[in-house]
């Protein structure tokens, strides 16, 4: 893969950064995000900005781009696409490292005296415009809105943001109809005394209401906002959607409801007008809920007095706890998921030593048998597909010139996953088609050891997910190993692959505390630049945990894993691992022979059932 | 314990709150913090106001007074001590459980409109001041400052503020000189680009002079204040101290010094209006460097432009990591401690049974011993002596009233330490003086299973203590129990027996990354209300661990016990053990066995050494 070429759009931004068609004063620096309007980590091509002015294309990373500098702050997971996607003009800091200055510290370092940093207000989070305002404002600078996006006036072929069909979802995969969550926000709203509440997030509105679509390239979801009223519901989205027979049933917009279940369709582009319109109505005490990540020209279109910012949404919060339905839904899933897999793999197996199988080649097969099972939507995310030093490209994808051909000497890693319309998967295997070295299955079983340590946890109700963090590493530290990304992020059902509020990782976000229902990952790794990677990861449902005793009557909690895929059991040194581990891994290929196996007898796919028992013998420790 | 009566005294303050003699205007509300002027955990009798006015004198807890409620905030260290000592006018706000509100949302639920809540500018950090007039602000309330103490004011009998003779410690127990402490601070300063240090806390004023004193029991220090500038240091302290010979010639007070090391002596009741002078002068880009833990009188002294807050002083860091004079010091203390332990556990093994040992004479006990040891110089914290169900309160100190006798048929609990001229120990052992029940010997083994594994932990340098809090839970967890307070603490050298800035919890306070030369606590417990407390305690060191790889060439860290005193086996249920728990605790107790059994010999104390050789022998697993 080459690097993007930027010394011309750097140029062009330079010159606009300074035009007053575009700015009042000159801006010093201009910060590009990651993320669109609605601080979306999956975003559409029309709000890919930063990947068109730096070619770093990954999911997360900031630019800024001062006269004389232009700077890429990403994590862990992108160091090496980023070092490869960009060109010399760009210089990337490794977050997470303790050298690398944070974006503030950096700003001030270099820019000169008084400058001006500019921003566009509608991308922004307000939590970060007020960290980085102040701290640009204590040194002396200012951090000023830019209405009009400047990378759009440079960028002359952006394409157009999506508008596509929607897709109502029933009862027997939400569980919960639009007006009963309208109803549980409502209650929320007045336990914390707000008359409004406006739904930013692309994946709040979605469950809110019920509805997916697919603006968002592996991410169920379209641009819409929401300002719910305790007597009304505005949904603010591009109208012509909204003809849509099905769509206008399954919002009763023709039907004589009670008003405060009357959904008013407002135009998408109406948003910022209309929230200055209630944020200009408004009487002391009567406060309006954004989430604290909701965008800067949002938030400041209410009053300070009158904002009431939290940094979950009680949709957030609600979404994560998955009911039954969904649940289910999320099980029934996870097997059809399995099955393709199952399938896949026993093609690997074959297709391997011929020396013909791609990275690219593998993830289209991968995506041909999801495509084959029931509900199937699309991809969950962008396959990564990876082998041999490909594999600690953390989030690589392969791409024509980076492919590789998979062989029976090095290590394959797969991170895939697909919406389906009744759940989301996330799965990832770490395969050998030959014979792993001794390194190699020691590394792989201390990855297993942390996923193991992780996934038969059991921890009091309440507990935050950074707290298990360390359990995911404890084997790897051991030997001095460790991975930098964390170990586990939520799920959401039929929607994002990922989402708040729960998590599991070393950094102390505010995480919520996980609670039965939740459905978060699990997912060491172990990489080694430039020779392989490897990721062991399943999607795990919190549920309750039978204890001993019962402290305080709190209750405890623990990990049934919804992933049924086999582990690669070639890949595992077994004197490394505990009675306990060996038990958790023979019982988990058990359930796996039971449930996956019985569904591949069902579809009829004879070779994948015998891979698959094949795969699942028990493991016996020599000791 | 019968709780203090407070009618009398909530009566009075309600009436200066509202008395124009001490207050603008009336107030509502009136916090009175733990702390002192220099926000100290562990305080003077003439700043113990939240004890005078509540009962409760746990070393952390909050009151707040409205004309209608008294509330106490405090934690779960404290929760039965404060429900003891706190009469029917406190409301007990129990910190860390789900519903207990915070201090701020429950003054927005109780106070009438309009409100002001005042607290005394000195004792409120600022970082609280922000946090807490923030939220009442945006309740339409708000926090005034109250310059005279209410509390003085109706605390009749309240004692003179102690001013005691000053100890100095020479190169052989620092390691550094104070010029060279100053000479280190004076470079963090203009990495930092300020030009001024106010040194606030009474630790840091200590270490950075190698000076002690006994203004606060328990911990050798002194009232006083610095103010650091680039060419000026001064030393605010109450001046008749200042005549000692010896203290003037450790500060070289009378020697023609380099101006920049000349200390100027000013009285410790003239910081504000000095620090306002200070502030008075700055020229634009000219900062002043606290803690944000320093007062709000202080703190609002420099105009808000020229503040440069940090939640870590480089006092504070420095001071966290131990030199090897230190470290040396350290270990001698720790040996020293043993050894009076040693004799303490063997007379305690032969006068339990006699039915006349109540914890305060085993506390007197403890003491005694320790007292004979080279260069003792008092405890390090009221030494917890607990049986039975006074175990169970997690700080819990003998009073007659609670006094109780040591038998055969309950768990004792001593958690105690000694402030050595050349260092601080702390040290947590549970006995059993009879035969323990199956169910203690279980509860104690899971403990001391967490113990180990933060004692045993490798972990990358750099990491913070809080991701190693869950290592020390888990064995508990997996059967449902708990404890409800962190895991670790650091410990001063010859300082302060709680310092910051590392720690080992689950609260994701803003700990710094641990790193060789720490020194902290390791000290799980397990605790049953009326019946028993459990609690293990080392003083461990942070130092280089050898590992088999290393990632990143980060390097990886581990502790090493500093405290060697037996662990009692007769506790322990060795079949819940791994094989490699059981190798720890016969290593430990192999290194007590050599270490301390040489000094016992050393100095002559047979019986005790008799004693430590039956304690510290092998335990094997029947399996």
């Amino acid at each position: 893969m080459s690097p993007k070429i930027t010394t011309e759009l750097l140029k062009q931004l330079r010159q606009v950064m300074k035009s007053p068609k575009y700015v009042q004063e000159p801006v010093q620096a201009y910060i590009v995000p990651s993320g669109d309007a609605h601080q979306s980590e999956y975003i559409a091509p029309c709000d890919c900005r930063r990947a068109f002015i730096s070619g770093f294309d990954g999911s997360a990373g900031t630019a800024i781009i001062t006269e004389q500098h232009a700077a890429m702050w990403t994590d862990g997971r992108y160091f090496l696409q980023a070092a490869h996607q960009m060109d010399n003009n760009w210089t990337l800091m490794k977050m997470g490292l303790k050298d690398t200055p944070t974006q503030e510290d950096w700003l001030v370092s270099v820019l000169p005296e008084g400058s001006k940093v500019g921003v566009d207000p509608f991308i922004i989070p307000a939590d970060q415009w007020k960290r980085m305002s102040k701290a640009l404002r204590s040194a002396g600078h200012d951090l000023v809105p830019i209405k009009e996006n400047l990378i759009d006036t440079i960028w002359t072929d952006c394409p157009q943001r999506p508008c596509k069909p929607l897709i109502t979802l029933d009862l027997s995969y939400t569980g919960v109809s639009w007006r009963d969550k309208i109803v549980a926000l409502r209650s929320k709203m007045a336990e914390r005394k707000v008359l409004w509440f406006v739904v930013t997030a692309l994946d709040e509105v979605a469950w809110l209401f019920n509805l997916r679509g697919s603006d968002v390239e592996y991410n169920p979801v379209f641009f819409a906002y929401a300002v719910i009223g305790m007597n009304t519901i505005r949904l603010f989205i591009d109208g012509d959607r909204m003809t849509n027979p099905a769509v206008r049933e399954h919002l009763q917009l023709d039907s004589t409801l009670e008003p405060e279940f009357k959904i008013q369709v407002v135009p998408y582009g109406s948003i910022l007008s209309e929230l200055q319109a209630v944020g200009a109505g408004l009487s002391p005490k009567e406060k309006v809920w954004l989430s604290d990540k909701a965008s800067y020209a949002l938030t400041e279109a209410i009053p300070k007095a009158y904002r009431y910012l939290t940094p979950y949404t009680p949709i957030c919060i609600a979404k994560a706890v998955k009911n039954a339905s969904e649940t289910e839904g999320m099980r029934r899933a996870h097997i059809k998921d399995a099955v393709a897999l199952c399938e896949l793999f026993n093609w690997l197996e074959k297709e391997v030593p011929k020396g013909t199988v791609t990275e690219i080649i593998a993830a289209d097969k991968a995506e041909e048998f999801r495509s084959q099972q029931k509900d199937f939507v699309e991809l969950s995310f962008a396959t990564i597909s990876s082998t041999g030093p490909n594999g600690a490209i953390i989030h690589y994808k392969p791409v024509p010139e980076t492919n590789r051909t998979l062989s029976v000497n090095e290590i394959y890693l797969l991170d895939s996953g697909a919406q389906y319309k009744d759940g989301t998967t996330d799965v990832t295997r770490t395969m050998h088609f030959g014979t792993p070295s001794a390194y190699e299955k020691e590394c792989f079983t201390y990855v297993l050891k942390g996923h193991i340590a992780v996934s038969a946890a059991i921890f009091p109700n309440g507990t935050k997910g950074h707290l298990l963090d360390s359990f995911a590493r404890s084997a790897l530290w051991d030997c001095g190993l460790d991975y930098l990304h964390g170990t586990g992020h939520g799920v959401g059902s039929f929607l994002n692959v990922h989402e708040g509020p729960c998590g599991i990782s070393y950094k102390t976000f505010a995480d919520e505390p996980l609670e039965a229902g939740m459905i978060v990952s699990d997912e060491p790794g172990y990489y080694e630049d430039g020779s392989f990677g490897i990721r062991i990861e399943n999607v795990v449902l919190v549920i309750p945990a039978e204890t001993k005793y019962n402290f305080k009557n709190r209750g405890s909690l623990t990990f049934e894993p919804l992933t049924l895929v086999p582990i690669q059991t070639k890949m595992i040194d077994v004197n490394l691992l505990t009675q306990k581990e060996c038990n958790w891994v023979n019982d988990y290929h058990q359930k796996c022979r039971e449930v996956i196996g019985a569904e591949l007898e069902r579809q009829g796919r004879h070779e994948a059932l015998r891979w698959l028992v094949q795969e699942t013998e028990p493991l016996t420790r020599v000791q």
